[in-house]
């Protein structure tokens, strides 16, 4: 789960996320997406289903919060990338927008 | 309350936020302050108890989460600058950290 995604399985796992609206950082080191929703609940409501499952999975987002909008970027810091815990909090993230 | 603050209502209504680890940004229009928490339940559970009451007064925070740091921008775009909105918003963060 912490290994660096390199070459061709890292090409695989993103793959799904950029169709989704998910870019990858200049640096090449994470992937980052923003996501609106309707209003301030709804967009803090949300957050706050992903913290729990961040805080579960032991893994956290580096997030912006301004009104209705949220900023996020993943990385795994430990493994200087992206590894399959950046790439399984993006899809829950996606999910609980109801995407 | 969304009346822009200026001259001395403006420094006295800055002077305690200051002394307690606020800065005005660099525009002016702002405050700004970094927290710290234990850990990421901490501080988001605190973020959540933030945004009770932002909600409550209509008027939210511009924050970024990593990890257990949270770094808050204060400001009320309508008015272009600090108000008593943004005053108030930064003493129930504080009290809400144990302040």
């Amino acid at each position: 789960m912490r290994d660096l995604l390199q070459g061709e399985a890292r090409a695989a796992a993103l793959h799904p996320l950029l169709a989704r609206g998910w870019a990858e950082t200049p640096d090449g080191k994470g992937i980052a997406r923003t996501f609106r929703f309707r209003d301030f609940p709804a967009a803090f409501g949300w957050m706050t289903q992903v913290a729990l499952a961040a805080e579960k999975a032991d893994h956290h987002p580096d997030w912006r919060n301004v009104f209705r909008t949220v900023e996020v970027t993943l990385s795994t810091h430990s493994a200087g990338g992206i590894t399959r815990l950046d790439i399984d909090l993006a899809g829950t993230m996606d999910r609980l927008a109801g995407e």
